[in-house]
């Protein structure tokens, strides 16, 4: 089935401890598409700037990405700019221009509604919301959130939290979300809260899944070569709802495969700057890096 | 097959955001054989004072733990007095006394001379290197080390390192060790300094295990419950050895299933002041939890 995501796309400068990446393709649609696309049909939903050129266009398209849902406007692409820490376990955002980003009003294509997966990666409360109004009663639809909107717009983000399926937050986020330092404790909380599912995404700690039926756990693919952790998170959520939107199905079984194949995504994204490496991931990788990780794990 | 542990035993005093329990029975050595003993018969060398009182002697003694090796001397015993951050991943040490402690030179009774399984808590490494001295080629010996002595000793670390089959460690140690901020190249790395068996404890995050033949790992069990952090890691290492000297193999099947069993013991301890959780645990908990713990990995 296929599978819509609502995100940014922009250029993003990096600055790791292995060097720096200026003006490089990224955003949160963009990496979501370019891990989801090894599963299944992409629907894009962004905006971009004039600036924005065709060679990364073509780069998306002839990932099978549909475009018909990104706009173009007049006036620049959304611009990141950040640092990691030494370690890569932290980050600093040294300049953001929000530009065309800055007051994106998403526009669902009216072949685009009643697209059965949907994945809203991190805005403004409100205006996810306003994606799921256009929306024609989507199957399984999860987001995405912040800080920023956990602080200063709860009301809009406990609002949303009751109208979906399903949220992927890190371990900060849940922690400020439910006021739980025990991360087990705030994955049920946040299961009040209205989704019938949470992720917690801990980077190279691994994560968990959380839902009122079972919980489990994953660690990460153990990869050696941490290049830029830009991505990975959503990279993650792109091969988690990829899996679940080509098999059609949530089942339990589903949801802890999708884990491992959203854990495999976001390995293969840490691995280079920018798309460079999910870009160029075909689904051989993916399937080897599965089962590499399923031996990792330490089950008997 | 008997297990042998050289660790201390102390009075501790803890405060986390729970409360705060006073003088309460603790140590390395003690952790670790109230652990273990759940699996095999525990050989338990330390040192205590005079103010050692009877009521610990039997509490130990009546979990079946062997306390030949645990002399007795003019003084007070080894006293810890420690608080937790609020979200118990950190701690601060208010007070340490040594007294008995302070000048340990273990000595191992002729009778434990040739158990097969051995344990060196943590100690300096020249401490830890007399006791291998004193054993009769144990057929798998594994010790734990700390900061203080990756910084101030490391050349009695790097000897010792090179007569044992395995190292724990949690994940700043490692990194201490080796220099290297990436887990899975600190893992690999500690191995080149000697032992085929490196396990790298993460607390809530759970734990990898480096061998030159497999790497592995576990979430941690998700309790929800944290009391009181005190000798988690001597819980762990008590259950993983523990484990194996029952089954008496260090094969790849039972080093996994001594990683889950060492998951099992922590998990039981840090749900109660001190020792309280560990010493009332019995074996029916224990496989109760191995078993909740292995639904709980999302492997598929």
């Amino acid at each position: 089935m296929s599978l819509l995501v609502v995100g940014s796309t922009a250029f993003d400068t990096v600055e790791t401890p292995h060097g720096t990446a200026t003006d490089c393709l990224g955003g949160s649609g963009t990496y979501f598409s370019l891990a989801a696309r090894l599963f299944t049909t992409v629907r894009l939903v962004s905006v971009v700037g004039a600036d924005f050129p065709g060679e990364h266009r073509k780069l998306l398209q002839d990932r099978g990405i549909d475009l018909t849902g990104v706009e173009s406007k007049p006036g620049k692409t959304f611009r990141w700019h950040g640092r990691y820490s030494s370690d890569m376990n932290s980050r600093e955002t040294l300049d953001v221009q929000l530009n065309t980003f800055g007051d994106f009003q998403p526009k669902i294509p009216p072949g685009f509604r009643k697209t059965p997966f949907v994945f809203l990666a991190n805005g403004a409360p409100t205006t996810q919301r306003s994606v799921l109004e256009q929306m024609d009663a989507p199957r399984f639809c999860v987001a995405d959130t912040m800080d920023l909107w956990i602080e200063h717009q709860r009301a809009g983000l406990l609002d949303l939290l009751a109208r979906i399926d399903g949220l992927i937050v890190n371990d900060d986020e849940v922690k400020q979300l439910t006021g739980k330092a025990n991360l087990i404790q705030a994955g049920r909380k946040a299961l009040e809260l209205g989704p019938k599912l949470v992720i917690v995404k801990k980077g190279e700690h691994g994560c968990f899944l959380f839902s009122n039926f079972f919980h489990c756990a994953l660690p990460a693919y153990p990869t050696e070569s941490v290049v830029d952790p830009t991505g990975a998170g959503d990279s993650f959520a792109g091969g988690f709802m990829g899996h679940l939107a080509n098999c059609d199905s949530v089942s339990v079984w589903n949801m802890k495969r999708a884990l491992a194949y959203g854990t495999v995504t976001a390995s293969l994204t840490v691995e280079g700057f920018g798309v460079d490496r999910i870009a160029s991931a075909d689904r051989e990788t993916i399937e080897r890096r599965y089962q590499e990780l399923q031996s990792f794990i330490a089950s008997v």
